[in-house]
């Protein structure tokens, strides 16, 4: 291994989680841990956006004050900002690479630490090969985060596990909101995952710990069918009249069309835009026909991956631990590499962190697996229940001031 | 005071809310400590619709098990299940008064407790007088709830407090989450209440205590202005791309039209019924149209009712406490009233409780006053904040198994 001493540049991608600012906490947790080889560590804002445009906040002081880590941990959202830049490839760049690495140059940037999705592992890809190609010595390193859970190699990523622990609980309580009338009604229940359903998944995790649980639960992983549904609702108004189902936003027919633009498809605006109801949305519209009941459309939106005061205890800790540990790998001499978690056991819980190939990671989704997901597609199986069960456990102690939970200012 | 010995029966009625089940443990607690007078509590299985089937649940020995009145306390929404249903006007009565006394006669039912909004105080006062008229002795009460906060002479309702702290909170986590883009976008987040603002109005206190709050905040007390609405918008992107705005379902046009079906009233489903869009999702669309960029609808639905685990303690604990002292006003002989709150200070907080006429309550409005609204009409001020304050204050201790919250299961 060979000794490179240098700063850090830490930046955070893609959409908002509410364990990202806990990964931040962690990079700077890390580079504290590291002071004698990275004496000072930058945060971009809006990620590489900001570095290219020259917006970097230095972020030492703040990563030897414990107290305010902290408070950051439990912040949600990306308190650097983020962006959805991607850099572009190597034959097709128009100089972007070289300005990137001539910025890195600038402000003595020697680790690079990108927070993100299959998006941003992109990135820590290109800019590692590219660095190495040219030259310059940069440990370019990838810090896993998205509510979707949909990163290639990884157990599970940070995020998941708070926006998952949101999923089970608000779906505890809004099956027993659902359950008071005794008029039959239907609650659709759309929960965020275009292409993967892990987190749509959580909302059947209350059937198997004795929690209030959806009737059925409708993964994008299986295609869709009007009839089953019909057949799951008739099933479902048999044991009571309160049907609450959770679909993903993704789910689409066998044909591929998005349920969310299959019924309404020829619904437009007045200005002949086609309108893109909800999945939930759509279905609600057809229960109404088929089963002249009450249905009702719930989309739990941009809330399910914010709300931090509900956060994991467990995602939280790993976001910051997984973090520190892509700090240690990078001084240690990796780069382009991404680090992952390796899931030893379910009960007790272990798992160990590894690094993996940031450009096996790039651009790649992992969906939820057939184990998970019953034979009839309706709902998640107790193999799941066990897979997520550590993952939402233990509750954080956010500060409230005021009957509100105090964030974190830059 | 005459002393009258008998049972008791407890109903929820109307929406379900996160303190609504404080509300019966509170019940409870006022019968277990008459229990000279009154020697056993039924509860109604969905209100008024329950007792006129006979379906009652003995409570007595639930109102003597503190660890499980706890456990209900923080249980969101009617653990006794609710109902629309009215009960007649007595010159439009087809039996159903004489019935419903001849039940409450048949199990000794000498206390009636109805926990509930204007509908069901309609009930305490059409029952009291009818028990009356007709000679059977029975003490009807109403206990209030409602997160809609608009009953008559009372300062607030159990419920409320709940609901707007959800309200805060969640917008203090959204708030975060849309500022994390450079882009131009425009988050419209519709809240529940469609006749008085009380909850829109909470989304806006972030503001007066250094929390995260939207850009605009629109009640159904005003009429609304779309040029206004621009004029806001175009002021707020002045300021920062990110602009959130907050507005209750309920708001309508000077014409008196719903701005949820103003903007597509000619958008038609394939069957030809209209889309009812929320109001949320038509502003959406007008945005994309006058400002060209990113804009999303956010309903916070009927989670924003139920999210117990985020209730506050000021609100379970009152509203345990004046349906005790509903209890006790009974017990102290007084029929159709209706348990209030009067405030005696905003700082340090102090409220008393009273009691007033269930048909001075009933099916009224109590809408958002003018000195919480700014004279734009697109903020709350400074004195609705010292109003709600106090409300939202304190955190409880939902308990938690493997991650998920514990409900109350009767």
């Amino acid at each position: 291994m060979e000794h490179l001493i240098g700063n850090a540049a830490v930046g955070q991608s893609g959409g908002p989680t509410a364990a990202i600012n806990a990964s931040l906490a962690g990079v700077l947790r890390g580079v504290r841990a590291h002071a004698e080889t990275i004496p000072k560590i930058y945060g971009m804002k809006n990620g590489i956006e900001g570095l290219l445009s020259d917006r970097l906040a230095d972020l030492t002081s703040l990563s030897r004050d414990e107290e305010r880590l902290s408070l950051l941990e439990t912040t949600p959202a990306s308190a650097l900002g983020s962006c959805r830049t991607r850099l572009p490839d190597p034959d097709k760049d128009d100089g972007t690479l070289a300005r990137t690495v001539e910025i890195c140059r600038r402000y003595g940037i020697r680790y690079f630490f990108y927070i993100g999705g299959n998006d941003s592992m992109d990135t820590v890809a290109k800019l590692s090969a590219y660095a190495e190609a040219v030259g310059y010595e940069m440990r370019v390193f990838g810090v896993p985060k998205t509510i979707d859970n949909d990163l290639a190699l990884t157990d599970h990523t940070p995020g998941y596990g708070s926006a998952a622990k949101y999923g089970a609980n608000t779906m505890a309580e809004l099956v027993r909101d659902c359950a008071v009338y005794t008029v039959p009604a239907v609650t659709v229940v759309e929960i965020m995952g275009r292409d993967a359903g892990w987190l749509t998944a959580s909302a059947g995790l209350g059937r198997f710990i004795g929690a209030g649980a959806p009737d059925a639960v409708y993964l994008p992983e299986r295609p869709f069918s009007l009839a089953a549904f019909d057949r799951d609702l008739k099933a479902a108004f048999d044991r009571h009249p309160n049907v609450v189902i959770a679909v993903s936003e993704g789910i689409r027919y066998e044909d591929g069309r998005y349920v969310c633009e299959g019924l309404h498809s020829d619904t437009k605006d007045r200005f002949g835009h086609v309108i893109l109801t909800g999945a939930a949305a759509a279905l609600k519209e057809h229960i109404r026909e088929v089963f002249s009941c009450k249905a009702r459309a719930v989309e739990l939106s941009t809330v399910q991956r914010c709300a931090a005061h509900l956060a994991s205890l467990t995602d939280l800790c790993e976001a910051s631990e997984i973090a520190a540990f892509a700090v240690a790998r990078a001084v240690e001499g990796e780069s382009g590499r991404t680090a992952i978690f390796r899931r030893l056991s379910d009960d007790p819980y272990r798992i160990a962190m590894e690094s993996a190939p940031a450009a096996e990671i790039a651009n790649k989704v992992r969906r939820v697996p057939d184990e998970y997901i019953t034979p009839e597609g309706n709902y998640v199986t107790k193999a799941f229940a066990a897979y997520l069960l550590p993952l939402i456990r233990g509750e954080t102690s956010p500060v409230y001031e005021n009957g509100v939970v105090k964030h974190f200012e830059l």
